[in-house]
């Protein structure tokens, strides 16, 4: 047997699929991994949520650093939390894969094992993809989830007076990848806080109850810190917003990191790959958002402004300027 | 402005797409490129049919030998080739693309230029993506498309004594890609061999007609070569192949090629990336194949057998073992 066809086995066997047709399935996968495309019978009356993402060896991992693991989880993680930033549900994803031949043995192993614990996770298929060998490992990942329509949150429905809100902790996975910059991260101390860096949480659940429910009239993923996202978000709507410095959910450093220079909420404003959800609620609904959603935290940070600046209001009321500052690949 | 965002908006400018909702479209797209995903309602009763791939420098391209305008063009037509495999109707493409600050300016202003020519060609919306930064030039397509339930062709339904046919000409693209390997793409004689090679020419209609007038009974594009693909189809089938050595479509090669060691046999057994389709057609219907469709040539090349091995036929009848020596990322 060639050895693209022995990958593609291997990859089939360690993550949930399916190759066959379901017989007289009237809605559902028809054909999964193996021809030459995937064939979905998507159900009358849904809408069909889709989105990619790359994940690329020294871009968005260390290979001496992070664990091939962390690397198959992370990579379906962060681009299914695209989903949840809809309110979608997960089904189904594409895994492009380009490999150097030494990563092809026990890495290979471990990198499939971290991913198909993220697809058991979120629910979703494996239906397709493509393998290819180079140098650098190279991921890309398309995931397919679906929503009633009229459901999903989208970044262009914040008006002013709607109430900001954040879910979880904000710079949680920033502190992870600082400690690893520093070269802290093998230090088994510090090891706990390189967890939401290495197998971040996402928000499926909180995406879809706030979409069902419509509770939120707009809604993003927090990928890269909360500074570049809001502004993106404020941006597509055309409108300001106004977030408040001392109700900021920000990460706990601990003291002895504080005098190293870690400072919380620096990372929690520009730090990025955290995954929590920005949204913003009407101020009538506002209320009716719980403080915490199966565990996970919700808060209001801020509110939306008709005046298109984005501020930062410390206790005294004084406001400044939040610059965006942070990820942007292509910054000069 | 942040790179980032300007690079997006530079793609959304080049290519055919569509951010904002169409207003009370009952089926389509609802939301395109610009948000965390895109939404598509799908039309009801048909099915969804998703293929990724992916083309990478110095793996499927040499920045100093493809044009941007090829890379741009040729990434997206082989993606989509894989839908005409199956007989859809393309519709929507994501795109991930990774790139050197480098290649940001009048090699990017190109590339998309020619994905660009290549999206009319098939009319293909962009729906969404991914952007980021690295050393070498990677690009992941996922292309979807709709076809009606049923009417999908896939590998695995050949049966014994059905007729192998072939589009097109085998070799096309695999004499150009010699060329480059032996130095000659830059004399000007040999410039019109390159175009299969560089840009080449997809069968969307000949699929969908195979498709919907449920002619063949299994399908696949050759994107790999004949000896390769035709092994990969017999496999899923369970079933084996003649193939008539004459009757072969191969390229032709001028004799002062085929006095260099360029053999048209060879070539047109063994060499990828023709994008020709490859189906199998039930005796009784293969008189209902025309010798052309839309001006591309429709060959009998063999026919299935029951005995799962594959056999060259020459004119003296002899059977020789056909060995599947086409592309193989990870032959060892």
């Amino acid at each position: 047997m060639n050895g693209e066809q022995t990958l593609i086995d291997r990859i089939r066997r360690a993550i949930p699929s399916q190759s066959r047709r379901r017989a007289r399935s009237p809605a559902g996968l028809r054909l999964g991994i193996g021809d030459d495309a995937a064939l979905i019978s998507p159900r009358c009356g849904l809408d069909s949520v889709i989105t990619c993402d790359a994940f690329l060896e020294n871009v968005h991992f260390l290979p001496d650093v992070h664990s091939p693991g962390s690397v198959g989880y992370k990579s379906l993680a962060r681009a299914t939390s695209d989903l949840a930033a809809m309110g979608a549900a997960p089904r189904y994803f594409l895994l492009t894969l380009a490999l150097p031949a030494r990563r092809t043995g026990q890495w290979l192993d471990a990198f499939l094992a971290g991913m198909s614990r993220a697809a058991r996770e979120y629910g979703l298929l494996l239906i397709g993809g493509d393998t290819s060998c180079q140098p650098t490992v190279a991921i890309s990942i398309t995931v397919i989830g679906e929503i009633a329509p009229g459901a999903a949150l989208t970044r262009s429905g914040a008006r002013p007076g709607d109430r900001i809100f954040v879910s979880g902790t904000l710079g949680a996975a920033q502190l992870g990848l600082q400690l690893i910059r520093r070269g802290l991260h093998r230090q088994t101390r510090w090891k706990p806080f390189l967890r939401q860096h290495c197998y971040p949480s996402i928000r499926i659940f909180l995406g879809q109850f706030l979409a069902v429910r419509h509770l939120a009239s707009a809604m993003m993923d927090l990928s890269d810190g909360l500074s570049t996202d809001l502004s993106r978000l404020c941006a597509t709507s055309r409108v300001g917003a106004r977030i408040w410095l001392d109700h900021l959910p920000a990460v706990a450093v601990p003291p002895s990191l504080r005098t190293r220079g870690f400072d919380p909420i620096t990372i929690a404003l520009h730090g990025g790959d955290d995954y929590e959800l920005l949204f913003t609620v009407p101020r009538r609904l506002a209320k009716k958002i719980p403080a915490q959603h199966r565990g996970v935290r919700l808060t209001p940070i801020g509110e939306i402004t008709r005046e298109r600046k984005i501020s930062l209001v410390g206790k005294d009321d004084r406001a400044t300027p939040l610059l965006s500052l942070g990820w942007d690949h292509f910054r000069r």
